[in-house]
């Protein structure tokens, strides 16, 4: 190929198909004026911006470049932020509101030295945060043009990009209840003779089906699997009895991601797996309880896990309560043990506790919530409790 | 979800699904040791090499952790290699030669500072190499634990990452084969009154189909699209008479990719189309002649540029003749003016002249070739000329 693209895609015609696949400029102009305000405010010059959620949540770009450096550059002290462009990639910035905004396109060609072409209208030697995902490839030829390390944009954004504007929460709304709607499908898939593999197929086209435009994780944890947190899915032949772990989400326009969890069992559940996924719905409800603005992270994390420890489960629950999401599927506030940020109205985050019994089977229950004024508001609306499958 | 994973994917159930996942450990302990004496022999103390394409040719390891930090730690003295790996991540590194190699397992949980660990083993102040893929995210704290920026990877592993041996060279064989076959069955798909996006997906099937694990990118450029080199897909119906560069490739066990262009014409091309394509089929030709050991990667480039300039065409080539190919699609060398790089045998790349005429129309030919003793392989061996198909 001529050039670094992404993965193949293929429009989707689900319900959301119509969705913008930005928002309106006025919103990108005042998140660009909002990043360089706090760019000055940490003593820095220049916010530099590479491909990656960063840039589609600052200009709505979906660029993916990676060996070919394209790059926001936000100067701290207000002046109009441009676009450095290698000029075989202008086109893919043609969705975003660089155009719109007026920003100034400077588009490089091979041969030219692009790191150059950033640090050519900073100050020497120039203080600047970068995106975190911005490739070593990058990172490092820029701190050698600038003399020195930068930071971290999420250290500067985090704020900006933690609490989610109306636009983004209506987004993350549509993004709820297009993977409720998947969950509420799971009979049609997941029955005893198939294996996981043969129903994360089934899964990911409901999830297009369903709005998302993409797959973006299926995971399919039965039996035995149910009890590793990271496992995806496998050959498995999924067998009467089992428990089974299925947490699954994706992007919708303008990119913002849904994420779910819940448990099935197929026939009747023992008694002990009934008992113990009881406890586990407490802690879950437990920490959704506890969310409210000035509470910190961590104590929303504490909430589920007392509840899992006062049932003598403490052990079993190996991994943090939750993650936030928003344009990425994990970003900040990281809901955990040693996170003391307070919580704040507009704040987007995972609660998903679960259970793993290794060699066994394990449960999960994930719910997204937006933090409001006096509580939180849940984005996923699906029945907690272990869905019965018939066998 | 409980921890980041890739995009979903089932297993594909094509010719070469058998296909080994990674290379027999003995491969892996080679690169590993050669690895650790080139990175002692560019004055620095260790390789720090998080996942993406150095890693799977380092370890085999197809892991995808971003927001947590999976390191391998190749120690440039010598000593054993380590892995520092969340915990619940470990499962992951189960298709790897990790275990079979006896390295170091370092696993970490949240609350515990990954950066220390990885700089725990090694000398202070450490200095470094990191994979060009690393994210900023590790690549400052990383800076930050080690009190120096580190250097690229890239840099280290140039020679040894560019230099296919012969198992290498056999997946890219069979990656050839495999797109060679996709294209053989163009006609199915390519026709006039349906869109790109619509040939896209039949041609992203039969990718898989043929013997990929993915289809990694596809470009359906018709008519004037064609004259974009970035163009990937649209809802553009296909005309009679439309020129349509078809640029596609995928990754075959253990992941090496294919990357193939050909050019169709639906019904008899006019003679000003079939006039300029015969040059390009020229130009490919000559830059494919120009290859062997010991002759600079410009020099191919300026072989194929050459002939086009002859014949007026010279500002109508706005890209470099080629990319290197591997475990990347675009990975070093890249054959572009300026890249005075000698080439060496089992060097792997592609050679894409192509011509653009903004608003009319594009044409583009690409193989991928391995620099043999007196020359190249093709690993492609479709006809490369314009593909006449019924309108």
């Amino acid at each position: 190929m001529s050039s670094h693209g992404g993965s193949a895609s293929t429009p989707s015609d689900g319900p959301e198909a119509q969705a913008p696949a930005r928002f309106p400029t006025a919103i990108y102009a005042e998140r660009l004026r909002r990043a360089a305000e706090l760019t000055a405010a940490a003593g820095l010059n220049a916010l530099l911006i590479t491909p990656g959620p960063d840039l589609r949540y600052l200009l709505g770009s979906r660029a993916d470049s990676f060996e070919r450096l394209t790059c926001l550059v936000i100067p701290a002290d207000g002046s109009t932020a441009s676009v450095v462009v290698p000029r075989l990639e202008l086109a893919a910035l043609g969705d975003s509101a660089t155009a719109e905004l007026g920003l100034t396109v400077r588009d490089w060609v091979d041969g030219v030295d692009p790191y150059a072409l950033v640090a050519s209208g900073l100050p020497s030697p120039a203080r600047t945060a970068v995106a975190d995902a911005m490739p070593a490839l990058h990172v490092i030829p820029l701190t050698a043009a600038f003399g020195a390390p930068p930071v971290l944009a999420t250290d500067v954004l985090r704020e900006l990009r933690m609490i989610k504007d109306p636009a983004e929460i209506d987004a993350l709304r549509r993004a709820g209840a297009a993977i409720d709607r998947v969950h509420a499908r799971m009979a049609e898939w997941l029955r005893p003779g198939r294996t996981e593999a043969e129903v994360a197929a089934d899964i990911g086209a409901a999830i297009v089906e369903e709005g998302h435009t993409a797959a973006e994780f299926i995971i399919v944890g039965s039996g035995p699997h149910g009890a590793d947190p990271h496992h995806e899915v496998s050959d498995r032949t999924i067998e009467s009895g089992d428990v089974v772990v299925v947490d699954i989400g994706g992007p919708v326009e303008p990119g913002y991601n849904s994420d779910s969890t819940r448990t099935y069992c197929l026939g009747e559940p023992t008694a002990e797996v009934a008992a113990r996924f009881a406890v586990l719905e407490r802690a879950q409800r437990a920490a959704v309880d506890a969310v409210r603005p000035g509470v910190t992270a961590e104590s929303v994390d504490a909430a589920a896990r007392d509840v899992l420890a006062a049932e003598g489960l403490a052990d079993v629950f190996v991994h943090r309560t939750g993650h936030g999401i928003g344009l990425s599927v994990h970003e900040e506030p990281y809901i955990v043990a040693g996170n003391r940020i307070e919580l704040a109205e507009g704040m987007a985050f995972s609660i998903e506790p679960g259970i793993y019994f290794r060699g066994a089977w394990g449960a999960r229950i994930e719910d997204i919530v937006v933090v409001t004024a006096d509580g939180c508001e849940p984005m996923n609306s699906r029945p907690h409790g272990l869905t019965v499958l018939g066998d």
